[in-house]
């Protein structure tokens, strides 16, 4: 029997529409059929935009909420003063038990220290990490830290390999994904002292458990896809990633002007069109920018504040996987293998 | 009258061919009339190839070498024992002033020691580091350090926000060039400590000094052209750097794997080939990733190891008007002007 879970959604507090949401999750509703949802924002409205989603009404909740945080909402003000935004609620339902993971669009600091508030993190995870799935050369590679904690820490490395190896194993469904840490070179000396340190632990670790640990992986090797993992910490991430998606955004434009630039090239795109797209869709940050916040005790997913249908379907069916392959069991068996086999905790 | 300048060149112990330096050499010899180069490398080679360049023979001394640093040599071992490389060689002909500036092609870790060791750095620079030409949305920007320093430490982001101004004001002809901090986040709790309190330094020094500090901006602001001029440490500046270089690739793979992909595309192809070929030029790493190592006494400068003669020539240009504007003078200057009305040192 497959199971049933149910997805706590907070609509407000970011630029993405009802429309897009509803679409989304009803796309992902019609390959994952025992989804339930729980949407939290203006139900009004909600309700209307639901009416041709037949399926959709009948496996969804609605509860109204007018307050949300706002983007530019600090996390200390939030946590004081936010227990009636949809944000908030959508989380709280989740550590009540009412539902099993959360998808919010809004403000991810707030996401992130009201999650960890409410929900705290896994036994033995010291801190959430901020996960994403990077496209590359060879399909796609989790790539975390990207900005939940960007204090540099030997020991917050080797817990986000553990929570990245997880993570990828179940989507990419294999046993024991490679593992890279990010650094300025491959050779043993390069880098910062807390790396090294963390590449030491990683390597004792898998000469003695199931830990797939390749050593140092460079910049260009996240979208070069030499590892299914890349494992850094969230000041430097969040830099990579948002460093590539300037990149990707100025290649496009250079792209769509040169197109533009005289009747040959346009009449090159009329014909190209198709190919076009299927890059801007195999790159488009529009729908592979979900970030994963993972180490938590339920499974919390920030979606781009200005997504698509596209983006809100393709991380509903991510959430899904993960849900249905138990992603939070698996890291504490990671952890738990780690600290019997290994005399040293970490 | 316009001043003559000589170019050192180290012609070993990369992936670049002894054509393509001439080629890039030659071309940059019809801009820059008075250059003047000294090439260290296999004698016999340079002097067959560049006998079709009749200019070029005429300002070239070929001083022949055989022993190269190689890219798998560490700094340490090459401070030892590398003295009778091409890249030691050009090196010590700017120190003893029979050449103005160094261009090589190899192991840049090799070429940052021998430099600083033998050159040293300007008066009140405590190191030096790496900038980069970087294609924006609006232009170009200078981004660094992008790896000559790794450890993060306010003074030197200072450092580097002073040498950044500079190379931005000569290069882009501006006055007075804005600076902008990399961080995660624009607003002023965000990021590390180091970060911050540079941060704070550089609103004061822009408050009393010709000094156009923006405050902090983030990775997709790099090439969105937020700012002339992004700082950074090593350690993050080299990863953003590469992660680009590795994102364009990405999507120049997809974007040909797309053209090939059905006989439509394949005529697109045909008609937009030229405007396709712009798009790589304005973005290609073989062009634009020259690296010049600034804060040293004479000028330094690393070309991609794998560079054509674009790339040499595109390098060759920027040397000369970088000697042509004094940098390094323009450098003291910012420094001195900065000690002189700031009572604080820094």
């Amino acid at each position: 029997m497959t199971k049933v879970f149910t997805l706590s959604i907070d609509m407000l507090g970011s630029e993405t529409k009802v429309n897009d949401v509803l679409k989304g999750i009803n796309q992902s509703l019609l390959r994952n059929i025992n989804y339930k949802f729980q949407l939290y924002g203006p139900a009004n409205l909600i309700k209307k935009k639901m009416e041709k989603y037949k399926r959709l009404i009948q496996v969804s909740e609605i509860i109204d909420c007018e307050s949300f945080v706002s983007m530019d909402d600090k996390p200390s003000d939030i946590i004081r003063s936010k227990e009636n935004t949809s944000m908030y609620r959508a989380i709280k339902s989740v550590k009540d038990n009412h539902s099993n993971a959360i998808l919010s669009f809004g403000n991810t600091g707030a996401l992130m220290s009201l999650s960890t508030l409410q929900i705290k993190t896994l036994e033995n995870i010291r801190r959430p990490a901020i996960a994403s799935i990077w496209p590359n050369m060879k399909g796609e590679s989790v790539v975390l830290d990207l900005g939940a904690n960007t204090k540099l820490d030997s020991r917050y490395l080797i817990d986000n390999s553990i929570l990245g190896a997880s993570l990828a194993s179940i989507l990419f469904k294999i046993n024991c994904p490679s593992i890279g840490l990010l650094n300025v070179g491959v050779e043993d000396n390069k880098g910062r002292e807390e790396i090294k340190l963390a590449s030491d632990k990683l390597k004792e670790f898998s000469r003695n458990i199931d830990i797939n640990y390749q050593g140092y992986v460079e910049g260009n090797d996240i979208s070069g896809g030499k590892t299914n993992v890349v494992v850094t910490d969230g000041f430097t991430g969040n830099i990579s990633l948002k460093t590539a998606e300037g990149t990707a955004k100025l290649f496009q434009n250079h792209l769509n002007d040169a197109f533009r630039s005289s009747i040959l090239s346009k009449i090159g795109y009329f014909f190209a069109s198709l190919a076009m797209k299927s890059v801007r869709d195999r790159l488009d940050p529009r729908v592979h920018n979900c970030g994963i916040l993972m180490g938590l005790n339920s499974l919390v997913v920030k979606c781009h504040g200005h997504s698509e249908y596209r983006g809100v379907s393709y991380a509903a069916d991510i959430i899904y996987s993960l849900l249905e392959n138990n992603v939070n069991n698996r890291i504490q068996h990671y952890v738990h293998e780690m600290q019997s086999k290994l005399k040293k905790g970490f």
